[in-house]
């Protein structure tokens, strides 16, 4: 018997049918004789749809009133959820963030949790019942109800999960688990059985959108581990859990990419200590939010400055950097706004050497020139044209032989 | 400089068009220089929507979900209109039951305002900003939310005015105020510019659906006047307030009716202590609401014994009453299922006669059979043909001359 927390999504809950079938799953888990606080999304679509009131009344809605209409999303689908489990015959009672006490600072419409209260949790768990969350939302010091933006739910439950000192967090969405690449991209992709926290934050980062990146900052820096799921599947998902309890070793983990990126390149900057910062400092001025960085010093006096953007910004910042090459005396400007990114993750890649080399290789074999390079201590990216996309990942996914389960060398070297 | 309490019901809300409305109408009120604080219902037809939500999910929700679920009618609308009030620079905040301290009994669904704390509402009026308060529902001691039950907005608009001690209570609805009787079926009903409360109460227990109940007892309670104004047209509308706040005294005030209602009579029943107790006894554990009761006593040795209840308990009402009319020995039962009440109420008729014979001449002159009367203090009631409602209705209505302005002849008689 544990303590277990489960979080499901929006399209988990999005019509009757599926509370139904959530309901369900609950009562399996109480079922098993564990202790269950679920949170719980807004149905489908409704935030969207609160947002779009708001904006459909006013240009700029006040923030904290914003919080008020949107929090209402996760109320009634957890309403729902309870009503759901109470006429199974399944005692359970929701809460809203401001009912159970999760605590958040005052930055209204992307809230940061500070603290979630267990009182209520545990008067409730001591009279078996089941306890359903809104997800998404908490409170300030002063009472208001504060959101914690896109994706906020999954932040909820991790930190619901740590307070509660749960056995383990489960996140039900529509994917079965985190997979090697992007099956619907990559057909021969597989699902990870387990991930690490920093592979999970580089994946989660780069555009795999199974789980919030702070959700899993939180669940790594408190050591909980997550467990992704499919809600309208059976299967053990995968276990985002610490490095040291991955049973079957990896050199990598998988694929990430994002599209919709931009790339821009400033050549023949004439050297001079700061100018790295005078560029970036200009741009995000402008609220442009820079992804790749990458810079080149081939020639003695001159410097090679290249960056991404999303390709929303890039002509916003094109503007900037034109301005920017003149004032420099940079020699050209070129651009590229149909770019996508693609990035090797695994965390054996920093006892292992190699790894840039094959990915390169399997790339340069497929005949996709590399546009841009950076590295960090688990991870590849590469940019190409945006066309070149989907050849790329299917070739490097080939190259690492991502499709098979890894041989259990490690294992039997040890026996 | 007053503090005004303004209430909104759903159609005034009903759509955002008519939410920026609202907040010119409350802009303006507070240009005037008074303080405002604002109740506001779920926008049109929300409510009802979340209890359909509700019960197409399971066939008996449970009360506490219930309450949270439709609870977010009012958030969503309070929140929309503390943005349009924001968004026209007039500093406003928004506020449901649980938040504000509207403390409520247990029952959930149909709950009870115990008290209605002070202190949010003067922190926010000392900073110069408008209040929008959530109606309808409240809190309980546990800290559940809680709902008032249908029309409850009323009554927690009057229970803030009572608790701030506001110069007013003001219920803006879709109608110009309080009519001497329904216009829709008499256009010669004239608007009230002042009634009683007693009067209101009947008015409003008659089935002139303008204000709830639960509202005009608890302003009459604590002498706390209710100004009822149409939220679509200028006018100063229905002051409900005290009898001797009443400058234009007339003998009757208007005329209510509710049609759907049965009447069921007992004819022959022989006389024995605790008759009407035994039958009303059995009707009413059937949880049947009996409205007007009648009993004759004109032979020597039998009684005669008829009330109404409503058109829907009509079969389960009667079933019962056959039963007993056997056990009781009674000759005959004799039922009308079409038929309908027409009152007439004023507090004038206290201190005058004729009122009532004024009112059956008129009906009898109108060729319209009288099947039941009750009667109260400062109200008759007739139960005639359904088909004979409007007719009556126009007959007593110009008998008394309700079109026409009062004669101030009291005043005249003062000076």
């Amino acid at each position: 018997m544990a303590l277990i927390v489960q979080k499901y999504g929006g399209s988990s809950v999005g019509n009757l049918d599926r509370i139904h079938h959530v309901a369900n799953k609950i009562l399996q888990t109480k079922q098993q004789g564990h202790d269950v606080i679920v949170v719980v999304s807004a149905m489908y679509g409704e935030t969207d749809r609160l947002i779009q009131l708001a904006h459909a009344l006013t240009q700029h809605p006040d923030p904290r009133e914003l919080d008020i209409l949107i929090s209402t999303g996760e109320q009634v689908s957890m309403a729902l959820l309870a009503m759901a489990l109470n006429a199974k015959q399944c005692p359970a009672r929701s809460f809203t963030g401001l009912q159970l006490g999760i605590h958040t600072d005052n930055v209204h419409t992307k809230a940061r949790i500070l603290e979630v209260k267990t009182d209520v949790i545990q008067r409730e768990l001591n009279q078996g019942r089941i306890i359903i969350v809104a997800g998404f939302q908490g409170r300030n010091e002063h009472g208001d109800i504060t959101t914690l933006g896109r994706g906020g739910s999954d932040t909820t439950a991790v930190a619901i999960a740590i307070a509660v000192r749960a056995q383990e967090c489960q996140i039900y969405t529509d994917v079965d688990g985190v997979y090697t690449t992007d099956p619907h991209l990559i057909p021969q992709a597989r699902l990870l059985p387990q991930i690490s926290f920093e592979e999970m934050l580089e994946m989660a980062s780069l555009g795999a959108k199974v789980l919030q990146m702070r959700s899993v900052e939180l669940a790594s820096k408190h050591s909980m581990p997550i467990r992704v799921l499919s809600t309208f599947s059976e299967g053990q998902g995968t276990l985002v859990t610490f490095e040291d309890k991955i049973v079957d070793k990896r050199l990598v983990s998988g694929i990430a990419f994002s599209r919709e990126e931009a790339v821009i390149s400033l050549s023949g900057i004439p050297r001079q200590v700061g100018i790295e910062g005078r560029i970036l400092g200009k741009v995000s001025e402008a609220h442009i939010e820079i992804d790749m960085i990458a810079q080149n010093a081939t020639a003695q006096n001159t410097v090679d400055f290249t960056f991404t953007v999303h390709r929303r910004e890039f002509p916003k910042a094109l503007k900037i950097v034109e301005e920017l090459a003149k004032e420099l005396g940079a020699v050209s400007v070129k651009t590229n706004a149909k770019v996508a990114k693609l990035s090797l993750v695994g965390i054996g890649m920093r006892s292992h050497t190699g790894v840039a080399s094959t990915m390169f290789q399997s790339l340069g074999e497929a005949g996709i020139p590399i546009q841009m390079i950076t590295t960090s201590e688990i991870k590849i990216s590469v940019v190409v044209d945006e066309a070149h996309l989907e050849k790329g990942a299917k070739a490097i996914h080939q190259a690492f032989e991502l499709d098979k389960s890894p041989q259990p060398l490690a294992k039997v070297m040890i026996e």
